[in-house]
């Protein structure tokens, strides 16, 4: 991808298909002078100043193929840091893809996937977090998911990682001055202090590494799980909670829902039911209704919604399944909401049941479509919302993998420390963190990186 | 939807979906006010010259929500005649619609389709079939019916219909001077140049309304039928053009086929394949073929692609079938290719076949693609390609419907000259002539036809 860099890109930059517009962007060295020869009034483009939009004629031959807006940007303060020019025209497939066939005409080259950003990037207009939270900011689907990309986008992860890596740096000085004196046999006498700056430094990269979970899930929704026996109203409760999506998207007419419809929004965090194909089949419930199939989903969630009918279920049973349940399966960091449904079918609530205070609970009737707010609140209860913007989450699986080598790192640095292992040897092993740290942020980056990071963006960006 | 257009609309313009970038557009005369409240820095906005396009930060509260683009247009001299801004914003989701949420929660109102072109025609930016060409634009899918929307949108329809006015006016007007002397009997003198006159219109509007043949099929493509029987290589002949298709839609990648599957493009013409469902079905084809099912797509087509395996036919079995079909079907206005196919199970082709000049003929082979573009040769020369780009065809269901109404009105004053009736009697056709004409146009309208031609259109334009 690198080699080509000096060529000059277009792609259509809108999403596919038919609309009224569509924004078509050209970058590079030669993208005034191409676009201008699409142009019957080619010498008005030549003479309009940068930033101003203004209205040209594309022609093939006698032609007239489109009037369009057209805008150029001047290197270097552009997106990519090269000549950029948008030119939006009418939205028909035909008029977008000649005028990409008329670029290509005149030597531009259609863009591969997010190769605008790899040439923000190489031009040092974005490091490489920022450019992989362009790639977040459009794929994000929800308020949570949003306000990650925007942080990231800011600066303020790769902000976080800079200073990790000055510390690193800082511990790296130290020990270089421990090499200088190493023949006066002074070495050791630091050595308690440059643990305690490591231990500082494994507890702030622990807490990254361990953000990664929340990160990762706000990206692609909270895993939540219903369990329950047959018609305790599992199905109910999920349309229940699909139905009323307080998402945006659902307010604006002809947004598509297929690709979210497992997926619910609550206070603007995304959450993602599991195995509700099982759930669904409500049928011959009691059949697709196993153990095995409930360990799994509650292997697989966050949240465990546990739906119980209340008007039916005594205390004890409760007790009984849920100490079954956690005799199997591992409920550190999950968390476990009981759901008492049916309450429509009761007088009053069973004082039993209201004063049990062991577990988060819910009463509700998903039929009547009754407290279902109490869910609601416990499912984004389980959210630090602070966490979201405050602090630094680590949210992409490149940088994850990265800190567990780094986690890893650091173990053989204690241990060069416990074993008294020689200065030069301990060192290899920061130097090989801070390279670590140079490929999140993008100073240090190798081909298979660059591809890997801006292959998965969509084409035009 | 007129009573409404004091207020500012805004909706947005690209297709629906995720991509690099998207378009929002605002018109009205609040729109740079509306904005202007959208972003941090609304000062700069504020001051910023129409035409200029500036980067700008939108906020909701203190969350950050997109570093957009945006450009401000100043009434008169835009495409609705209103201010207008164009915001450029990154292409999620979440981004796109949480633009238009703040927008609205400002007092903008969702526009409804076609809303932008309405407001442009209210304000006399464009007239009826303009706005109607650009909805055609958009819809375009072959070079052909590209032409044929930029020809209209550029006014050489409504030239045309004007012209048409000017001379039922100067009809209009003999028949008042005419008027003007009936008390002194010399009413019937001029009726013999009037009716020269007439019948020079009646041609014209004659020429229009058989030309909506050709316009309408350029607009959904020309359809054709591929008939014989069963073994002789249809489905082989069918796939292959298909595959060869020479849409430029084609070779971009990432455009989805889907919706113009049965459709094939030759030379920037689009043709349309009926009843391919029945040709489809290659194990069954036996029972499918059926006479009836023939006939049916005879009926449908313009083009009748009738295909038979030379290696096995003579040439008496074919005459003697289309003898038989040519009795059963009115073959007028349609064209007929007889495709003698299998030529590579041949030495020679047969001399009495290649003598036979009675219709056009193609040889081919489907199954070596070999001569296939004798095929397309014989499919566009159907086409009078000139006549799309140099005379005004009509392609609109709604002026036919208008031109109908009028050749009526003609053969109503025909009537009239013939049977010596008043005047008077015979200026009310003049003048519903004159109103239908205003009507194609637009300069006279009704509420349900405004609903009807902008209801059609996509949101955002």
């Amino acid at each position: 991808m690198i080699m080509n860099a000096f060529d000059t890109i277009c792609a259509i930059s809108t999403p596919q298909g038919m609309g009224a517009l569509a924004l078509i962007r050209i970058s590079g060295k030669e993208a005034f002078e191409i676009v201008g020869k699409l142009f019957r009034n080619s010498n008005d483009f030549k003479t309009t100043p940068p930033h101003v939009f203004k209205r040209f004629d594309v022609y093939e031959n006698e032609l007239l193929i489109d009037q369009v807006m057209a805008v150029k940007f001047a290197a270097p303060k552009t997106y990519t840091g090269e000549d950029v020019v948008e030119i939006s025209c009418h939205g028909s497939n035909y008029i977008q893809q000649k005028i990409i066939e008329l670029l290509v005409k005149n030597r531009a080259r259609l863009a591969k996937p997010g190769e605008f950003s790899l040439r923000a990037f190489l031009n040092g207009k974005l490091d490489l977090p920022q450019s992989e939270a362009v790639a977040d900011l459009i794929e994000s689907q929800s308020e949570a998911a949003h306000k990650l990309a925007i942080n990231q986008l800011k600066g303020n992860f790769s902000a976080c990682i800079k200073t990790l890596r000055d510390q690193f740096l800082e511990l790296a000085a130290l020990m270089e001055l421990e090499l200088d004196f190493s023949e006066e046999n002074v070495e050791f006498a630091d050595r308690i202090k440059l643990n305690t700056l490591l231990q500082n430094l494994k507890k702030e990269v622990s807490q990254l590494t361990e953000s990664f979970k929340l990160g990762n899930v706000i990206k692609t929704g909270i895993p939540v799980a219903i369990i329950g026996k047959p018609n305790v109203g599992k199905s109910t409760l999920l349309n229940c909670l699909l139905k009323d999506d307080r998402a945006i998207v659902s307010h604006i007419s002809g947004t598509t829902r297929d690709t979210i419809e497992e997926n619910f929004n609550i206070n603007g965090i995304n959450f993602r039911f599991i195995d509700t194909a099982g759930i669904r089949l409500t049928d011959d419930e009691i059949e697709t209704y196993g153990i095995e199939r409930t360990f799994k989903a509650i292997d697989r969630a966050d949240i465990i919604l546990y739906v119980i009918d209340i008007s039916e279920t005594p205390l004890v049973e409760v007790e009984k399944e849920l100490l079954f349940l956690e005799n199997e399966i591992d409920f550190i960091n999950k968390k476990l909401i009981i759901v008492a449904n049916k309450i429509d079918e009761l007088n009053e609530l069973p004082k039993h049941f209201t004063d049990w205070d062991e577990y988060d609970m819910a009463f509700i009737s998903a039929k009547r479509n009754v407290n279902l707010d109490e869910i609601r609140d416990l499912l984004t209860q389980h959210i630090d919302q602070k966490k979201i913007t405050d602090t630094a989450l680590l949210t992409n699986i490149r940088h994850y993998d990265i800190m567990l080598k780094i986690e890893e790192e650091i173990r053989k640095i204690e241990t060069g420390f416990t074993n008294k292992l020689p200065t030069d040897l301990i060192v290899i092993h920061i130097n090989s963190i801070l390279n670590d740290l140079g490929e999140i942020t993008g100073e240090i980056t190798t081909d298979d990186v660059l591809d890997a990071v801006f292959g998965r963006f969509c084409i035009g960006k």
